[in-house]
């Protein structure tokens, strides 16, 4: 198995450090992975220019899977925008079709006190948002910025989905529904935009092939409102890639442990890049005070997704559990009065656990 | 003072009739005010076909405020698009231009209770967001769902926006913050979108004119996390249509009482529709259940931003704190053995009070 492991920026070297130490006891059982390194984001701007270089993507196109650490810091921000950071990860993500992407936000019954939210309102709290990754507004052309008739500058891009990639993706939502709680709400504006018109029509059509799955609609605006209101109505929801960046971002707020949620983003072919929903955090890089769960966890739907060996994301996944249970924390799940432990004891931790 | 009243869907009418005992009150005292009512909506698409019919469009534009209930119902769901009933509302506010929307989200210090967030999270929240909206993708040509050369079927829509729209907006939000804690937070999504670049750099140029505001630049899925997280670094928002409209309906969730927040729609010359944040509710419409508040202080913002009398504006809310400060609780605000008044009852404990 061969995996394309893509540390990036911030906290992602020492994140993805973490990670490899689970892969490692892995391989020590005689699991057969292989690892190779290569830079993305800002580290691979420093190394050659282009946050995506020519040798990084051959190698992700190769592997059976790309381990994402996490890219972007303040020092890129004011470079061209085809240099900055996160232009390489969305051509990394266009380049591979990987059009599926999975945001789980779960609560961990230990970490129920790091919410925000009322207990009883996100306690055991698990849903699983599929965002479309390869379409809409954020790669539809034309896009610029012009001078208009007035002679003013006019800044504009194009939303667009077509019928066959709103199809791909809503299967992952009603298939991702049968294996969970089979509800899936579908999220699109389709009372202002009629490119999530198309979205509600070519969801509903595909409905009548999952009969067991129970198909809502709902509003983005509406769905913002939902998640704060009572999170815990959702099973699955599905949606487009801007609003699934928005709404998967604030529902993995509700869960008060973003350093905790790892992502899958697939293609057809099975191949997928897994990593965690939180950022590079360049604040806190380099001091050991990062949480490498999320990374970890990543490993785990790695596993499960493009390496075919769901026991051993369960493995992983127990492993974890198991860490929580013990009462280890690094500082950002920790409440007042709990020993903090580093970003290397944390994996050490799991390591051991597993 | 003329005032064009447009009760609405649902909830609507109920709602707007306790309004009018406000207005009623003022008249007593000898404030002159015209008031007309017209049909807009579902109602108007029962009466005529059109959710805006021209008189009532003509009607808006002679008076000095609309006073705007709400619209919608599932009954209207499966009409052609431009007989849905926000058709009517969307239209009403591009051909007046109210340009910018402005809506609050606080928490009344009795109802901190109601929110779903942990007390010590949103006690004393007090956002202002300020809304473009009548430009972005919500009127942005070209738009539709066509065949792509594929064959397939293909929905898009276009984000636009000129340099001359970003900047009354931005100034608005400046203003704002000028009148409050002198801080504006500015969301976009710049690392993907450049129409979002431009409205970034416009809010950028501008900000030099307000030297003590404290501008900040948000990306739109951090701001969905933040809003969650600590809402209070919050003190006025700005930013484009559809992300106003997700954002702005994320914020007022927080405060747990939706029921009680207006809004204003805002042009250049002052004149304004003045509604509550909440939809029509038809599932409670006609029972006497809805929340009056929200129209109620819908009333006041009009006469503060239309109607060039604040004082009024304060009288109305301190009737309203007045009220809840006596206990006197709707079905969707009160906890738990708290006894429960009628629409028509908090109208008239309001207009009591004041
Ligand atoms: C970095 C950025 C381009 C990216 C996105 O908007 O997709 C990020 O927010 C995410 O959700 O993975
Ligand atoms: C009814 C709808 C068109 C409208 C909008 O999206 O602007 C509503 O959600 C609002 O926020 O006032």
């Amino acid at each position: 198995m061969k995996i394309a492991v893509l540390p990036g920026d911030g906290i992602g070297p020492e994140i993805v450090a973490e990670a490899i130490k689970i892969l490692e006891v892995l391989r020590a059982e005689g699991i057969s992975l292989e690892l190779d390194v290569a830079p993305v984001g800002g580290a691979a701007v420093d190394q050659t220019g282009d946050p995506l270089p020519p040798s990084t993507l051959t190698l992700c196109e190769q592997a059976d899977a790309v381990l994402f650490g996490a890219i972007g810091g303040p020092r890129y921000d004011t470079l061209p925008r085809e240099q900055r950071p996160e232009r390489g990860l969305l051509r990394l993500r266009k380049a591979m079709d990987l059009f599926a992407n999975l945001r789980p936000a779960q609560v961990f019954p230990e970490l129920v006190a790091a919410s925000t939210l009322r207990p009883e309102v996100v306690s055991g709290l698990d849903i699983l948002i599929v965002r479309e990754l390869t379409g809409d507004i954020y790669f539809g052309e034309p896009r610029g910025i012009r001078t208009n008739g007035a002679g003013e500058r006019e800044g504009f891009n194009t939303m667009v989905y077509s019928e066959s990639e709103i199809r791909r993706v809503a299967h992952w939502g009603f298939q991702a529904a049968m294996r969970r709680q089979r509800r899936l709400c579908s999220v699109d504006k389709m009372n202002v935009l009629e490119c999530t018109q198309l979205w509600r029509d070519v969801v509903t059509e595909i409905a009548p092939e999952y009969p067991e799955v129970t198909l809502s609609h709902m509003l983005v605006d509406n769905a913002a409102m939902q998640l704060v209101r009572h999170p815990r109505q959702f099973d699955v929801i599905v949606t487009g890639n801007l609003f699934g960046d928005i709404l998967s971002d604030e529902a993995s707020m509700l869960t008060g442990s973003i350093g905790m949620l790892p992502s899958a983003s697939l293609n057809a072919r099975g191949q997928g890049l897994y990593e965690p929903i939180h950022g590079s955090a360049p604040d806190i890089a380099g001091q050991g005070k990062a949480n490498p769960l999320a990374q970890i966890l990543s490993v785990a739907m790695m596993f499960r997704y493009s390496l075919h060996r769901s026991d051993l994301a369960e493995r992983i996944e127990e492993a974890v559990r198991s860490v929580l249970a013990q009462g280890i924390r690094t500082a950002d799940i920790a409440q007042a009065g709990e020993g903090i432990v580093s970003t290397g004891q944390m994996g050490d931790a799991v390591a051991t656990a597993l």
